[in-house]
């Protein structure tokens, strides 16, 4: 899958953000051909690339909606079509406002709610307009992070707050984030389970005590990819898949060969008694995400690859400054010596000034985020530019 | 020092980045007073902020010239009546036509090497184009990234490459950034120390070599802070020190009310049991940077404040996905107790949904680089939009 042509690669400024747009289309294929097979609908994260030529290739691939981080990545989308959006974050009483003068505008907006007292400000808000809010409400499968776990009696109080109060109440939505904490098939596949479970229980609650709840919205990279059955559940949501990452290829999900986000980087120097290439890519570029650390395998600030996308395994982005980055073996800095003889006294013969490389992420959402465009790269070698925004 | 009408504060939507006026002023004041006292001239760093207002500031405090770390920053000041330019990253050849292109539309915007390679890649591409490029050559005194080590031969060897020629070789640069590691007076006296002669050492050798060398310029925030004398120096360089943050506070050349730059961010929800009160400010707003994590003091990612900037001192933001921060009693997530019985249960009750708190920053320059805009508050607590640029 590498790029054959790349004289574009020598001639874009760095560092850059690269789209490889087979691996992308590959990857989108892929989760889609799994939400076919296990029959239910996929509403793809938007909160990865903030980009619309990416979430038009996953709606052209068969995506329903879209699910957003923040009511900017609504707008954004909401004014190139993208008229299905889950705002996946707890609603903030502040943010009803700007909900509400979307869903005037013609957007479909669906918000969450996870407690007694944001639910009743979105009731309050939404019967003083004469909005029925569309609202889910956030379940907690892992302990993550957010959501009333489905066997907790807030969770009929918090239904009754938004259906007696007029509310749209649509159904229940979690995000097993715990997932990207394993690297097991079989973990993997029993958070999946875990995840399936707890939301259809808390659907089943909500309809065994007569309330609404048409919608069983679960999902996260690894649970959406590893899930074998999803009987109960009516969507998956996901986000990072679409480009994978260094911390997907440690959680199990991918291999390096999947990931279609690199930064490109060029050589300015070297520091060659200490085996070091010095990049253009810092954390600036990379951002300052360092989740392979914990991980299996650590990546330090990234994977380095040729300029056609060939990994050279044992090269990592070792250290990073905010415009400067190290390449070096792998764990030179923590005194392990890899074998790095002859590339320590030969860094600068191998990676003179001027090398281009390309450079793959820990965390696509993150690195992504450090640039105003990405430059999406064909097999025959043209690049597009495709903006992304920045900002709430 | 902290906001009386806060106003704005609740109004403003969140994530937003707040720059405390006074302290910016304050911080400003102080370096610029420690520099003339010294008898050297300063030339901050402006990819800390990436702000006109902010170097504008700076400027009128006695600032002359600016340090740059991108040829964005560069074009971004130079448009704005910024002529005296330092780039303070080695120079990649495929940015010399951009160098040259800035330098005839009247930028006077020096350059630096530590390499023989790029050295003559600069002076065959000045010669080529009739151009003599000011140059700097980069001295490495503390092993930390980039330079050629003082007494290293080939600090000679670049310098003739540049002045036989024909560029303009004005002399040496330094940046001493393992003084970040660093958190006692004493070591971070050393380390100025050891950052001086080393460069001062460079200077002179290249004079006793009969080669010129009219600037001698050093520079990190610690370092800039705790020399006591700069003997030979001629001016120095510091970024961060406009603004500070929790790793400089760790480092010990600031305090927590010292520091300029916070985010204002929103209660959203609550896990009461965990003792977490989940904020809308996540890694998207702090940035991933967690250089607390291996220094005296962990904050995890920010130290809590109320809405006026007072210290919740014992609330940090333990955890962070990417639109979700998680605020708890500090260590908490390590099984440390440090008393959290009442405020466990008493979370919710503590930081009710809606309440607004600001966060401070582990590191200013990571965190700055997240949002298009500052928002610059006085001490009577009216609040000016500030823009940043973003990118390369």
């Amino acid at each position: 899958m590498n790029n054959h042509n790349l004289d574009a690669l020598h001639t874009l400024d760095t560092p850059a953000a690269l789209i490889d747009r087979s691996r992308m289309q590959h990857n989108i294929a892929r989760m889609q051909q799994h939400m076919n097979a296990l029959g239910v609908r996929f509403r793809p994260h938007v909160k990865t690339t903030k980009c619309i030529d990416v979430a038009r290739a996953q709606r052209d691939a068969g995506a329903q909606g879209i699910t957003v981080s923040t009511l900017k990545e609504a707008e954004q989308f909401f004014a190139q079509g993208f008229t299905d959006i889950l705002y996946a974050v707890g609603m903030a009483p502040h943010r009803l406002q700007h909900a509400l003068e979307l869903r005037r505008r013609g957007c479909a907006l669906g918000i969450i709610t996870d407690g007694v007292e944001s639910a009743r400000a979105i009731a309050a808000f939404g019967k003083a307009n004469g909005e029925a809010f569309e609202v889910l409400i956030e379940v907690d499968t892992d302990g993550h992070r957010s959501g009333i776990r489905p066997q907790e009696g807030a969770l009929l109080d918090v239904a009754r707050v938004l259906h007696e109060g007029g509310m749209h109440l649509r159904g229940v939505m979690t995000h097993a984030g715990s997932s990207y904490e394993l690297d097991t098939p079989e973990a993997l596949r029993a958070m999946a389970e875990q995840e399936r479970s707890g939301c259809v229980l808390a659907a089943q609650r909500l309809r065994d005590a007569g309330l609404p709840c048409e919608v069983v919205s679960v999902g996260s990279t690894p649970t959406a990819l590893m899930a074998e059955a999803l009987d109960g559940v009516t969507e998956v949501r996901a986000g990072v898949y679409v480009f994978f990452d260094l911390v997907m290829r440690n959680v199990g999900v991918c291999t390096e060969s999947d990931i279609a986000l690199s930064v490109l980087t060029t050589v300015i120097g070297h520091q060659a008694e200490k085996g070091w290439a010095i990049v253009d890519a810092g954390w600036m570029a990379m951002s300052r995400d360092r989740g392979t650390q914990k991980q299996k395998r650590d990546f330090g600030y990234g994977q380095v690859c040729t300029v056609d996308g060939t990994v050279l395994d044992g090269y990592v982005l070792s250290g990073a400054n905010q415009e400067h980055g190290i390449v070096s073996r792998e764990g030179k800095d923590e005194g392990k010596d890899k074998g790095e003889g002859e590339d320590c006294t030969g860094i600068a013969a191998r990676f003179p000034i001027g090398t281009r490389l390309r450079i793959l992420p820990n965390h696509a959402c993150a690195t992504g985020a450090q640039f105003p465009e990405y430059h999406a790269v064909s097999e025959a070698g043209d690049v597009q530019t495709w903006a992304r925004f920045h900002g709430w």
